[in-house]
């Protein structure tokens, strides 16, 4: 804690990796483009894995685990999906001492593993829909890697869902997709825009592929989490069929939808600042650190009295912790957990003491605008306002933000300067050629399609062809 | 659930894995050796997770996450270690389409990478106990497998921890394997003797292992969960040191353990019966299912309402399940349910609506015995106090079982039929080849010297030589 982060407008990767490094979330591994991800990072993870499970397990799906090797053979079943994968595979030929008959992919995620023994478990519309999700490790060979946004391996969950008709797995595609909006706004305090992928950003081996955007404090954008409609693309290649209620056989219908440990990479960029990390209450590991003030003896015992009996009221409803080491100030200790992101500080000295309160320092609110008193008496309930308070700015500041970077440009001139800065919101034709002229003009890419459209229609705003929707276009992480 | 599982009599191996499959526990892997955990067996191993994870964090350890790769050079550097794990390695050759210039191990366990790193985190005594644990699937490339007990890829934890002195490291090394020994008898209700292993059947790396061994419904051994003094092996070979009070550069005393998926298999093995699984209530994922019971339409509803009755009841404070399903009759439910080991049935037919009452079903006593009616009033209560019972009633019953199959033999002769049909409990000289000697000749192997030892010394049981321990003999899994 000794150096400060790199501020923001002077090099803002560089303050990501700074921040990451410094509030203890990750480390580089010895092995190329791995991180380690340290205690204070996983406990971040945890919470998101948590706020996520209890939502996938509230909409009735079940969690299991399927192998991490996957038979080579597996992977060239669905033509697309060879296609997208091939590259990023990490794969095992020695097993045991013996160079193994079939090598052995690494996950790099697992439709086909899952279709192979979702042909084998289901024969009847009675086993329909299968509801299953995994949380695991997943491995793609990346070229350029950063902490958290790209590693070759990361944690995530794949949910893997048959269906019986297509209108069902199409419902259930954009279920996930509410459940993934629903944890970005509420626990993450990160607004999002849900939407379709073009034809040329989606999933290898999708029919349709949604995605929940996010806009970074770059301005670039990040794909927070993915569902995909599937088709009878998987159920075609691994022959997953059921007999039907007349008895006709059919084949399935799949989806399947993620979030990775990129959403901590997320989470960092849109709320961080210059002193370092700002978690969103509803996700920190620590909500409320609380720091004694004192200068001699006598005030040392009656400050930490108070501060163990705040910490112990708390303790019951908010995730607290008691910082009475004695070996660094009061000021080194505001700035590490500044730098760590608690949402809530609270300080208490001699004064605080005699008159029986706390103060209350926001993380979100820096110097004596976001410092409150407040009586000891009632601290509960003050606290859990006030992280309600935190969670709902960090929110609003964060759709303001993105609201004052999207833009609607009136030609391509204006797009251009919009997607250098923030996210064009523009009329689009849909042809994969004008967005590969995009995309090369402007480093700007369709991050979708977006589900809620105003009526009318337009004219594109790269070929002036007539354009049914608009997009959101900018650049991406 | 058509038809039954082998009896144990007839055939023990067969009806295990009867039972992990008809009980949907578990499904065999397109790739050799491996598994699927499907939904049933996940949720138990939900629950498996939860009660080691909730006893981690009270004794002050953090979880982190380590890469699945490490560099085979790693593997190399501590001499034991590698000697004992090379044999069981799967090398990545192949990454991003390209021969990978050093090859990359997938984990078999991690002390390794995780030493890398702790020698990068760890400076001075402020910095230990270092006390991490992590959740993760390894793999270990194994000849003959079997569902949860072998398998090439298995979840588990592995805890490291590193301290200043080797005081410390030992203490630690103990106080986790109480914790093991906690979460065996507390919430799997399986016995399990407490003990270190012998030098043969160390951890490849270690300077003492524990164990903690469980006796099988077939009298065999099952080593439930293990934890390392690892010396300064591992500091010395990955250059871990720290500067101590007195600013000298030490090397750091580490310690590892871990507890895997093969404990639901202990579960299985420990309280399963021809009739299929029985969980320990607290580890079930459901602990009560309720079955109506009804002829006609009239009594239907009068029963169904009852049964959402008692569902609503329950739900706040115990994991219950209303099996309303129409198409199968209560007695199918009923096997079905005894074959997934659900520990407590209610069942409600015309009778019970008209007394008030409903009829409680324990899946550990079989038949009438087991039955009796409760009033709702109060059915909260009733049904707790039922699986307090049963959790109880399967700890004693697996701990009587396992006394009546431990012998105290009076000469080899006795000890080799001693341990042909469970436990001999004899005095040991500690020689490695009095060891190999008896594995020979009985394929019975030391389970652990137990911590607990009555004082005195005795003859050796296989070679007479004096003797100042008893140990633990068994065939194992």
């Amino acid at each position: 804690m000794a150096t400060k982060v790199t501020p923001r407008s002077t090099d803002y990767a560089r303050w990501y990796t700074d921040v990451v490094q410094m509030a203890d979330l990750a480390d580089y591994a010895p092995v190329k483009g791995c991180m380690v991800i340290k205690p204070y990072g996983y406990a971040l993870w945890e919470n998101i894995k948590a706020g996520l499970d209890r939502r996938f397990k509230a909409t009735g799906h079940v969690n299991a685990y399927f192998p991490l090797f996957i038979p080579l053979s597996f992977i060239q079943k669905e033509t697309e999906h060879v296609a997208g994968f091939s590259p990023e595979l990490a794969i095992v030929t020695i097993g045991g001492g013996k160079e193994l008959e079939e090598p052995l992919v690494v996950r790099p995620t697992s439709e086909t593993i899952i279709g192979h023994m979702y042909a084998k478990w289901i024969q009847s519309y009675r086993d329909l829909p299968l509801l299953i999700n995994q949380w695991a490790n997943v491995v793609r060979w990346e070229m350029r890697t950063r902490l958290f946004l790209r590693t070759t391996e990361f944690l995530w969950q794949e949910g893997h869902t048959a269906h019986a008709t297509a209108e069902e797995a199409q419902e259930e595609t954009l279920r996930m997709l509410g459940v993934y909006t629903d944890f970005a706004v509420e626990d993450a305090a990160i607004p999002v825009i849900a939407g379709r992928k073009s034809e040329s950003e989606k999933f290898a081996g999708a029919v349709t592929s949604y995605t929940i955007e996010a806009m970074m404090g770059d301005c670039k954008a990040l794909q927070a989490g993915t569902s995909h409609f599937l088709g009878q693309n998987f159920a075609k290649a691994f022959d997953i069929k059921f007999l039907d209620e007349n008895n006709e056989l059919q084949y399935v219908w799949t989806t399947s939808w993620g979030v990775s440990t990129r959403m901590v990479g997320a989470v960092v960029m849109v709320h961080g600042d210059d002193q370092g990390l700002i978690l969103p209450p509803k996700l920190a590991p620590t909500q409320v650190v609380i720091v004694p003030i004192w200068k001699d003896e006598a005030q040392r015992s009656q400050v930490l009295e108070a501060v163990a009996k705040a910490g112990a009221v708390l303790r019951d409803d908010v995730r607290v912790h008691v910082d009475d080491r004695d070996e660094y100030s009061p000021g080194w200790k505001f700035n590490e957990w500044e730098m760590r992101g608690v949402p809530l500080r609270i300080e208490i000295g001699p004064r605080d003491v005699e008159r029986g309160q706390v103060m209350l320092a926001r993380r979100d609110v820096p110097g004596r605008e976001g410092k409150s008193a407040v009586p000891m008496e009632g601290l509960t309930g003050a606290v859990q306002e006030m992280l309600t308070a935190i969670q709902i700015n960090l929110y609003r500041r964060a759709l303001d933000f993105r609201e004052a970077h999207t833009y609607d440009p009136k030609d391509y001139t204006e797009f251009q300067e919009a997607v250098s800065s923030g996210f064009a919101y523009s009329w689009w034709c849909g042809d994969e050629d004008c967005e590969a002229r995009i995309k090369e003009e402007t480093k700007a890419t369709v991050r979708c399609i977006p589900l809620e459209q105003e009526p009318g229609r337009g004219k594109c705003i790269r070929c002036g062809k007539e354009a049914g929707e608009r997009a959101v276009f900018g650049r991406a992480y």
